[in-house]
This record gives structure tokens, C-alpha cells and sequence, in this order.
């Protein structure tokens, strides 16, 4: 078994798998994606916000301790929000209004591509079946962001003038929860996962989650 | 489709099939039971009382709606508490206690009966694998829980009164919350019940609900 600061190295250094720069990002940020390519990602990107909840409710089903469970718990209420009208699920509705989608055409997930379901529904999967400390794992992603967030937030808001500053409400309110995420996340990965086998498994974890990211992306860019 | 009164009497009458007049009840309310059954009795339901918000979250991880999460999610929290020291598993822990449990030996499961823990996982597993309006159907046997309750909590202090008072702080809570929890979650399984299939299914849940009560009670009073 790895020691701790070993095992957080191996689980950091999949950084370069993470989809900062997956070309589709790449053209985002550079204000290169049209405002047809800007609605089929927030409309494919709606089906992995949307998917969210429910993967980690699937967590939480599978997890026996009270305390990661009421850890846990504040994700869903994050996404869910406290009533209509609030959460991460609801912003990111904002975004898909504010590229020019009706909020209709999002919610009947017409637009979704079927490679875009396939790899959440792969995620979704995942913490329904695998251990929970692997599906914990599997969300250091987070680690990977709030640099990706800061930037996307700034050239998004550069380089599409025309995007209304209620539909960022997604990326403003992430960038505050995501930091201590990714810190706490990481403690009960590195507390739960108690052999090297383990701790191998939340790599591979880790980089299956890469890997639905990088799909997400591949098909919404093949298909604009 | 039955229409909404017609569906609910149909839930009704399985109020017969409930577990309150199981012969291991009735001793326990008559004040027969031994201090040694009354220890396999709480720590057999224990294992119930433990599962209950894995139960819930497997819900929630298949219920596609915000709505219904954000009221479901309640339930994890009640079962779970806001920290350490407090929700109703803990309370049925201070129940374990005060009839003379080590809470170590609850923890560990030593006393669970194998046909307990079949029945249990196998609401469980309900609440994992069927439609969500169904398990949430599962969980009516709480129409049929506010009278019971409140004379359980009567019989008990009353039969034994050995038991600290500290020991009642699950059925306490549970009768403040229980009769709400009822109604509400009958407005829900009403509404999403849509078909004829469907309210025959949400029927057919509530009685494997009360089978899994009453097997655990066999497995306890066999036992005893």
C-alpha cells in the first residue's frame, strides 16, 4: 500500500487526462465555437449535469458510514438545489437559455447525442455497481478544475459578449464549492481506500471518469 | 386506471398484512418478552434501522426528479442525523442500549439472524432495482404505524420499566414525524402512479413490504 502523498501523486498525475484541452474545450475558450456549437454542448452537457444526482444518490446507496453519507449528501442538495428554481441542474439551464435554447428543448433531451448518453449512463453505472470509495475516487476531477473554471468563465465572458451574465451562474457559483470539494473528496479516498489494490482501483476510477469527460466532448465535437 | 380514493383504499386494506399483531409484537406490547429477547429483538432491528437510508438513497439514484428527491432526501437525513450523536439510527441505538447492548455488539452485527438480514436486503435490493414510484410505494407501511407506535411506546414504559427512558427516543421522534411522512408520500405515489400496471405494482410493493416486516419478526420469534 502506498503511502498517502504517494497515492495522491498517482491519483494527480492523471491531470493530463482531464479535457481542459480536448480540442472542442480548446476552441470554446479561444471564442472559435458558433452559437449553434455552444447550444448542442450546453444541450449534451445538460444530460451529464441532469445525470448527477442520481449518480450520487447511487453513491450514497452504497456507502454504510452515516458521516460520508452526510458528506456526500450536500452534492445532491448542491445540484437539486433547496427548491424550484435553485441547484448546479437549474444554472446550468441558464447557460442553455442564455446560448439560445429553449428551456423545453433542453429538458426533452432532444438534442442529446446518443455517444454523450452512452458515456454518462456509463457513469451513472459505475457508482451503482463499483464500491464507493472507487465512485468517490472517481469524482477527483474535481481536482483538475477550478483553474479550467476560472479561465472558461473569463473567456467565455470575453470572447461571447452576447451571452447574458445570468447564464455563468453555473461556473460563479462551482468555482466557490469546488476547491474544498476536491480537498475533502480526496481525504476519505485517501482515508477508505486501505490497500494498494484499493488505491489502484480509485486510479483506475479516476481515470474512467477522465475518460467519460473525454467522450462527452468527442461526440459533441464530432457532431458539430 | 383506479381513481385516486379507490387506489388508496386498495392500499388500505393491506393494513391486515402489517406487523402489528405479529405473535413476537403482541408479546413484546403484553409485556412477555425477556430481557434476552427483548436484546435480540433490538439488535435484529438494528440491521433494519441501518439499512433504511441506503434504502432511501437507492430511491433517490433512480428518481429522475428534482422534486421528489429534495423531499425524499429528508428521510436520509432523519435516518442519518445532521452529525454523530444524532438521527434515528442513533436513536435505535440508545433503544439497543437501554435494554442492555453493548453498542458494540449491535455495530458489529454479531446477533443479526440470517433470515433478518435476507429479508432486509431484500428491501433493499427493491429499493435498487424497481421503478422508484414503486419503492417509494414500499415505504406506505407507515399509514399503518402512528397507532401502534404511540401504544408501543405506552406498553413498553408501562411492561417494562426497567428500560431508561432514554431508550424511547426512536419511537418518540418517529410519532412526531411518521403521519406526515405518510400522507405525503401518498400524494406522491398517487400522482406518479399512472397506469392501471402501475397501481397494481405500487399495491404489490406494499404487500412485499409488510413480508419483509413480518420475516423479521418470524426470524426474531423463531429464534427467541
Amino acid at each position: 500500500m502506498l503511502a498517502a502523498e504517494d497515492f495522491i501523486a498517482e491519483l494527480r498525475a492523471l491531470a493530463p487526462r482531464y479535457w481542459h484541452d480536448h480540442p472542442f474545450h480548446l476552441r470554446l475558450h479561444a471564442g472559435d465555437l458558433s452559437r449553434e456549437e455552444l447550444q448542442l454542448w450546453a444541450a449534451n452537457r445538460w444530460y451529464y449535469q441532469r445525470s448527477l444526482p442520481q449518480k450520487d444518490a447511487a453513491i450514497l446507496a452504497n456507502c454504510p458510514l452515516p458521516q460520508v453519507r452526510r458528506y456526500w449528501m450536500e452534492r445532491i442538495v448542491y445540484h437539486d438545489g433547496s427548491r424550484d428554481g435553485e441547484g448546479g441542474a437549474e444554472n446550468w439551464l441558464r447557460m442553455a437559455e442564455a446560448v439560445g435554447l429553449d428551456r423545453a428543448e433542453v429538458l426533452d433531451e432532444r438534442h442529446v447525442l446518443p455517444g454523450v448518453r452512452f458515456a454518462v449512463d456509463a457513469y451513472v453505472n459505475f457508482a451503482r455497481t463499483k464500491p464507493w470509495v472507487e465512485s468517490i475516487a472517481s469524482g477527483l476531477t474535481e481536482m483538475f478544475s477550478p483553474g479550467l473554471m476560472r479561465r472558461r468563465l473569463a473567456d467565455m465572458r470575453e470572447n461571447y459578449p452576447w451571452i447574458g451574465e445570468e447564464g455563468f451562474a453555473y461556473f460563479v457559483s462551482r468555482l466557490t464549492v469546488i476547491a474544498g470539494e476536491g480537498k475533502s473528496t480526496l481525504d476519505i479516498v485517501v482515508e477508505h481506500a486501505r490497500t494498494r489494490e484499493q488505491q489502484q482501483a480509485c486510479v483506475a476510477a479516476l481515470a474512467f471518469k477522465c475518460d467519460v469527460l473525454q467522450a462527452i466532448l468527442d461526440a459533441v465535437d464530432y457532431h458539430s
